[in-house]
């Protein structure tokens, strides 16, 4: 029923538009005691993690389109499995906060750990969702199309288990490798190529 | 007239998704002076008060979209009463914060109380609401779906007036009813049997 | 053209929405110095500031809401004051909040004063949007259900006038009279009976 | 397809109506060592950022939404340039509250470089917007209401550019060009006359 599943894209489609804008709220102003663009600068982390925090969640959102353009019906399955990916969107502000405030807390490797391991669990939630509409048959019969989202959906946690594990080792490393996993899923032509009717 | 119930869903989907999402706003950092993983744990009823609040957000949702699938017309009763559930659910964040602050100030009953009298009035603001559409003749005449809907709206007051009672003798066997209901919400077979069409 | 008006409402229900969950961030938790329940008591101002504003916005989204159902067309006029109506519905979370601190730093008057001031500008601003869609021709041509909207306009600012005056002579009665037009705006007969196709 | 460009302006409209009602949180209340009014008046900086900004978003919303009257397909370019728009939508409440800051900060020209090369880079974010639009042929092929808004857009750039070279000479002037530009786009007859089925 299409006014069914219409009203979980407005619903995810709020909390997704939200969380984005939430995240503005974690930027602080620059340190009084030092000059404005160098207060500034000082606070690289607190953007860098604004702007990954950002994409990821866009391309979150994307994804989560492109997924419903295929979605027919709706069942509970649907309706929990939603729920619980909304809910990892959700925790992305609180996750960048703490990364956002790790360099001058002297906890970077502890916070980056949260953050991509969040990533992470983000991504299981995902194919959780993806698996649930495919197994219980509520999308159309583009096998094609959902053939290549899965690749790329089954790419996405090992890379984020990937950073991860990284994390551990080289922690600037890892959130490069978490930045180029979100040009990857925007720019990928499989993705691109084969997206139907659009 | 489908425009009309259309936007009120619009406006509802709003309020319910927002609130969702600033529940992320009262997670604190951990208190700089422990350990990272320390002080995120010590903020356990911080994150249990997120959790449990954003699934009964989520189930809130949910269940004004099924009884708002059979809404065919709306008049003022039904705007005013809307309205005041979402009042109710605009609350739900600040009784979050006070159950979040409440082991850390030491008045974990006083809170419990606060948290599980405002899960009854909401539930009770939800039988007002469901009363309007069937008294008014709001809804679609499909009534074994109504029915079916009514009897898990009689359940929800009777458990949270429970909760709260038992909340005096035991706090925490409370709050865990409480959860209990919201998985109940989600996954209770006569709900997810009988809805029509979907 | 349908989609045109149909995406003013959507950014108008989401900033109406958005300003109304928003209140709740105004609450504050009880002073800790304080036995819990004395200290929710001690902070009623915030309390009533925040339901009578919830109220009010949920009015004015209802009557937003009424009045476009009759718009047909838009142009640039009708973005114009509807974007200054926004504009006063963003800040009603501000008043509110001065509102609610008004007590405990003793300036309850001039609080009362900036809150009536606000809703009397509000008002303003929503004759200044129904009368661009009467003149400009925006509206179908519905007269009598537009007559009655027409009539609970003009009393609106003059109501709001008369709330703004009294709060020199005395502050609780020009908010119970405030509250009072809430009450009157959702349950007015002379709206509810002659609303067509509802 | 229609429902894929409809998605997109509801993220759009969710982020643009989410970033407009922040502003208000940005709002302090009035030092307490000051009389009340006075206190309101020492704020002008933050009221005038407020308004400026939320006039901003307002009619880069309008824009959007004019633009999207013309937009018949999606592609994943579209998806990529529109988040990166928004992204900036996001990033005004920062630079805002920066601006609010600055007069008691002393960093008025810092501040307002920052303000105005922020508008400048959503200028050219809008530019490569509607260029994606065209290039990609994306848009219906109503090419008069195009090349009035391509004529628009193009002095956007061109002013903010302007602004931000002004503002190390003239801060006031360059934020009053600034607030005229504002005006200007809301009240353009070219944009006014030519909008096509409106």
């Amino acid at each position: 029923m299409a006014s069914e599943t219409s009203r979980i894209e407005a619903f995810s489609d709020g909390i997704f538009s939200i969380a984005a804008t939430l995240l503005v709220l974690e930027l602080k102003p620059p340190a009084p005691n030092l000059p404005f663009w160098h207060g500034l600068v000082a606070q690289w982390p607190g953007f860098a993690a604004f702007l990954l925090s950002f994409l990821f969640i866009g391309i979150m959102w994307i994804n989560h389109h492109r997924l419903f353009t295929h979605v027919r019906r709706s069942d509970d399955m649907l309706l929990l499995s939603n729920l619980l990916l909304l809910l990892g969107v959700v925790w992305v502000p609180y996750a960048t906060s703490l990364m956002a405030q790790a360099v001058t807390r002297g906890n970077l490797l502890d916070a980056a750990i949260l953050y991509n391991g969040s990533y992470l669990a983000i991504a299981l939630l995902y194919n959780l969702l993806f698996y649930t509409c495919i197994r219980r048959k509520l999308v159309d019969c583009d096998f094609s199309a959902v053939r290549n989202i899965a690749r790329s959906y089954i790419i996405g946690p090992s890379i984020y288990a990937l950073c991860l594990a990284i994390t551990w080792w080289n922690v600037p490393l890892s959130l490069s490798i978490n930045a180029g996993m979100a040009l990857y899923f925007l720019l990928s032509p499989s993705l691109r190529g084969k997206r139907p009717r659009a």
